[in-house]
C-alpha cells in the first residue's frame, strides 16, 4: 500500500491514535496535522503524532494532491464546512471518522453529484471518555470494527483502498449505508450515552443518596453504577456535534426507551400487586436480545 | 477471632465465595451449608466451599447454637421467613448478605422487639452478573465495600463483630440505616440494573439495528454499550426479589429518570432549535455528579 504522506484534520484521541497506528505500520510516512487551537501543538510534537504541525487558520487552501491520505477526524460540523473545498480529480483518497453519517454522505453526495470521487466516509467504533491527543495509543484501533459508508459516486478502487488501509492498522470493517447506520448507532452508541448521563444526573438529585455519597470516604457505588456511568458526561463537544447531526433518530430512541421504561415503572405502581411473570418475561427478553447484540452466551 | 462453626443459608456466587473468603482467612473453619436444590452440591463440594451440605427439607430446625455464625445468603423473602424462627438467646451471630434492608429490619426489629439480640443485616457490594456456586472466588469481598444495617436492640458486640469480620475478608464497612440504604441503593444499583435492561430490550426492538446485529460475523457495539449492558437481564430471581422489596423506591428512582430523561428527549423535538447551552449544562453537571459519587476526577 502506497502511503508517504498523510494530512490529519483534528488531533484528538482518534486522530492521534490514527497517526501512533501509522508510524507503526508505516514507519516512512510523513504526517501532517491541522489543528484548531496552539494548545495541543507541543503533545502532538512531544508524541511524534505528526511531523508537521498547523493551526486551521495557516493552512485555508491545502494542496491537496500532496497527499495520499487526508482524513477529517474533527466534528462533523467541521467536516460538512470542508466538503465543499475538496478537488474534484486526482488521486487523494479523503477519509472522515464522523461517528454519524447522514449528513456528511448527503453533503459529499450533494458536491461531486454523478462525478467519480474518492471519498469513504468511516467510523472506527472506538470511542472512549478520554480526549485529547495526550490520550493517543498506537492500538486503539486494533480488533475493533470500522464501518465503512460509501456515498454514491465514491469509486470502488477508493472504497477497497480504505477497507485495506483500516484492516492494516487491525481494524475489521463492514459496510453500512448512512440511514441504517446512524439508526443504528444511535440505538448501539447516542442513547447508551444519553443513558449514563441522566443515570448519574438522576443520582445527584437524591438527597439521601447524595447525603450517603459525600459522608462516605470511598465510593459507595458497585460495578454495576461503576461501568454504567463511565461514559456519562465525556466529551460534550463531541456529544452535542452528534446529537444535532442525528436529532431525529436519536429522539426516536430514546422516546422508545420512555416508552418502555414507562412499562417497567408501572409494574411497580403501589397500588398495584406486583406482576412477577411481566417482569420476568422482560429480563429473559434482555438476556436474548443482550446476547444476539454483543454475540456472546 | 473465634470462628469454628459458620452455617451459610444458599450457596450461590455471593455464599460461595464468602465460603471460600472464610477458608483462605480460617482454614480450621468448618462449613455447613444449606441449600434449595440438589443440583449445586456437587461442584459446593468438589469446590470444598462447605464441610458438610443439607437440603433445606433435610434441615428444617438447625441447632443454632452450634455456630459462631450463621449467614444468610438467599432472597431477602426467605430471609423474611427464617427470622421467625431465630433462637432469642446464645451467643451466635447472624447476618444476611440482602441487597435490600427495610423489610429484614423491619421483620427483625417486629420480631425480637426490645430484646437485645445479634442479629446484623449486612450488604456487600460485590454482585456480579454470573451466578452460582460454579462463579465463587476467594477474593469477591478484596476492598469491596459491605453496608453494615443494625436493627433496634442489636447489642454492640455483635455490630462490632461484625465489622471486624468483615475487615477480616478484605471489606471495608460503612453503617447505614435501612431507609437510607434502600433509597441509596435504588439509585446506584437498582435503577442502572434496570437501565442497562431496558437498553438492550430498546436496541432489540429496532429493526434496522438487529438487521444489522444479525448480519454481522462479530459485535458492532463500542466499549460504550458493552459496559451499558453487562449488567442486563442478570439473575433474574434476584432481581424479581428486590423489585418487591424496594418496589417504592426503586419506583421514584425511575420515575425521576423517566422525567430527565423525557426533558433531554424534548430538547431533540423535530421542529425545535437546537438548544446547545441546556445540553451543555446537563452533560457539565453529570460529569460534576459523576466525580462526587465516583470520587474521580
Amino acid at each position: 500500500m502506497n502511503l508517504n504522506r498523510v494530512l490529519i484534520y483534528g488531533m484528538g484521541l482518534m486522530g492521534g491514535s490514527l497517526a501512533l497506528s501509522l508510524r507503526k505500520k508505516y514507519p516512512d510516512v510523513f504526517i501532517t496535522a491541522v489543528i484548531r487551537s496552539e494548545k495541543s501543538k507541543i503533545t502532538i510534537l512531544e508524541k511524534s503524532l505528526a511531523n508537521e504541525v498547523f493551526l486551521q487558520k495557516e493552512l485555508t487552501s491545502p494542496d491537496w494532491t500532496l497527499y495520499d491520505l487526508v482524513v477529517f477526524s474533527t466534528p462533523v460540523e467541521s467536516i460538512l464546512q470542508i466538503i465543499p473545498t475538496l478537488p474534484k480529480s486526482g488521486n487523494t483518497i479523503f477519509m472522515d471518522l464522523g461517528s454519524t453519517k447522514e449528513t456528511i454522505v448527503s453533503a459529499v453526495e450533494a458536491y461531486y453529484g454523478s462525478n467519480t470521487h474518492n471519498y469513504i466516509s468511516t467510523h472506527p467504533m472506538c470511542g472512549s471518555e478520554q480526549v485529547g491527543p495526550e490520550a493517543a495509543v498506537p492500538d486503539l484501533y486494533a480488533d475493533k470494527l470500522c464501518i465503512l459508508t460509501p456515498p454514491q459516486s465514491a469509486s470502488n478502487e477508493s472504497l477497497e483502498w480504505v477497507r485495506v488501509f483500516w484492516e492494516s492498522v487491525g481494524s475489521w470493517t463492514m459496510e453500512m449505508d448512512s440511514k441504517s447506520h446512524d439508526e443504528t448507532l444511535a440505538n448501539l452508541s447516542h442513547l447508551p450515552h444519553v443513558v449514563s448521563t441522566v443515570l448519574v444526573n438522576v443520582a445527584g438529585a437524591n438527597t439521601t443518596t447524595m447525603k450517603e455519597v459525600l459522608g462516605s470516604p470511598k465510593p459507595i457505588t458497585g460495578g454495576g453504577f461503576r461501568d454504567m456511568s463511565r461514559i456519562a458526561g465525556s466529551n460534550p463537544d463531541m456529544w452535542i456535534s452528534i446529537f444535532k447531526e442525528n436529532k431525529s433518530f436519536l429522539y426516536q430512541s430514546i422516546d422508545e426507551f420512555i416508552h418502555q421504561l414507562t412499562e417497567v415503572r408501572d409494574l411497580l405502581k403501589p397500588d398495584l400487586p406486583f406482576d412477577e411473570g411481566k417482569i420476568r418475561k422482560f429480563w429473559e427478553l434482555a438476556l436474548l436480545n443482550k446476547e444476539q447484540i454483543r454475540k456472546s452466551k
